[in-house]
């Protein structure tokens, strides 16, 4: 499919990403470039990569598609590094969780030869780094592109084929939608995960080991997803500030309305908003975006 | 262990206690009393339970341990029925979730010959009803024992090692500090699972499919908690609503707090925060409350 793929960032998600080529036959040669040499070692030896520097222009000159896979405040430090040395031709891509700002930043550094198309697939876990990658992280779940405006549209099919060929779903979006979109399903969640765990970490005047211990009653689950990567998620929560602080804004509200309800007792309305979202479970099950086994399967 | 055990709310709780008391030789007969007579037909069917009525009264008649496992809303109507059936020498204990109110009524409604002591076996699925037991609920989960003032300390014995046999650790708190520190680990995380799913499903203008496509962001795990029993939570609300409520406060002005974060661009104060709540997760999986692979293992 390409002759040269290089990764900016091989985290869990660019490690999974150039598993998943590997796997697929997708390029002829997967580079990576990270900041750390220890950590390009590493991908070397894995052998996740075929080559990786922190020599980030070196590493993408005469790539067919480049991916950046680095948190967002890193974003303007790569395109102003590689906006000279992209190939005529070639795909630029990343896997950001926020588009707006960084579409704008990216389109206003790269020339019309390149086809920058941000793509952002739904995936991962709450490990990081190159050793947490794998090639079935895409499997099933969603990819949502972003294509700027200038692209032509067999780019934008291309990198869909790409993505499919990982093992994800496709759907294309504009970023303004997309940026409204996650800051549901996924912004809000994370950052009421970190509120809870660090709520729950001030709140407890007596022994940190209560909440180990007593965990499994409901905030074990929370744990995981403010276990994800600190970094990553502050760059999230920055760059969507807009539509996070509404979402907060509105979470709160409902928040209280939840709680005047308990303190009236009002076991109707408490029901009744109890089963609602009961159902929506069932839906996602069904969908095919979570296992269908009681407690994740977990034993 | 026991001649006859008597389960009052044969459901995920009380079924999966059946279960274990068959499979670990614990009594002679098990019997349970449900309120519909479907229910009682099915639970001696599924052989769950060797005999099963709505009568309570005669069900209770010669148990040397009945376990009260219905919703808090019922326990009123439980403990009035049952109250002059209960053999001298014979233990009462329950599985609720939240304890000063139920152990006050309970403890003026039972005669000096009675043994009441209050259990919390901190484990549960999403799932409901007899079908969603198993064996293995309680395997490595903690049970918290609440006993009455009046109790004494061999019955408090017998009643631990009965819940070391199906597969808990016991520890013994009083009924307050049990409240305070469940309100953490498990009532504020159900409540704010409840609210991000209602939120979300109230915030999309657009088609509730989008939310179920991109929900493996983040939202699909507390879609999971926010399944859970709406009757069962609803109750456990309203009767820890003192703890609730405060620890809704604290949790709103944390978010308020990470919001203006966010609005401020303060990315050393949301590192530390992300940081600190990592940090958690590893203690959570170090002492067995939770499983160490990623993603909870779900693929």
């Amino acid at each position: 499919m390409f002759d040269k793929v290089c990764i900016i960032g091989c985290g869990l998600i660019g490690s999974s990403i150039a598993r998943a080529i590997r796997k697929q036959h997708l390029s002829a040669k997967i580079v990576s470039s990270n900041r750390s040499d220890s950590l390009n070692k590493k991908v070397i030896e894995l052998k996740i990569v075929d080559d990786s520097s922190s020599d980030t222009k070196k590493m993408v000159e005469g790539s067919d598609l480049i991916i950046i896979a680095t948190p967002l405040s890193s974003y303007e430090d790569v395109i102003l590094k590689i906006k000279n040395s992209l190939k005529n031709g070639s795909i630029l891509t990343d896997v950001s969780s926020v588009k707006e700002n960084i579409i704008n930043l990216i389109e206003k550094n790269v020339s019309k030869n390149v086809s920058w198309i941000s793509s952002h697939p739904i995936a991962g876990t709450e490990e990081s780094g190159p050793e947490a990658g794998f090639s079935e992280l895409f499997e099933n779940r969603w990819c949502i592109l972003t294509p700027s405006k200038k692209v032509n549209d067999k780019d934008i099919k291309l990198l869909e084929t790409f993505w499919k060929k990982i093992g994800s779903k496709v759907d294309i979006m504009n970023a303004k939608q997309h940026d409204y979109i996650l800051s549901i399903t996924s912004h809000l969640p994370h950052l009421v995960a970190y509120n809870i765990v660090n709520t729950t970490l001030n709140a407890q005047d007596k022994k940190e080991s209560d909440i180990v211990k007593f965990s499994a009653g409901g905030l074990r689950d929370f744990t995981r997803i403010a276990a994800s990567n600190p970094i990553m998620w502050r760059d999230i929560f920055i760059q969507n500030k807009k539509n996070t602080s509404k979402m907060i804004d509105v979470f709160i509200e409902n928040l209280k309305d939840l709680k005047e309800a308990i303190e009236n007792e009002d076991r109707n309305k408490l029901e009744e908003i109890f089963s609602k979202t009961k159902k929506i479970r069932k839906e996602i099950v069904k969908a095919g975006q979570d296992v269908g086994k009681p407690d994740f399967g977990r034993k």
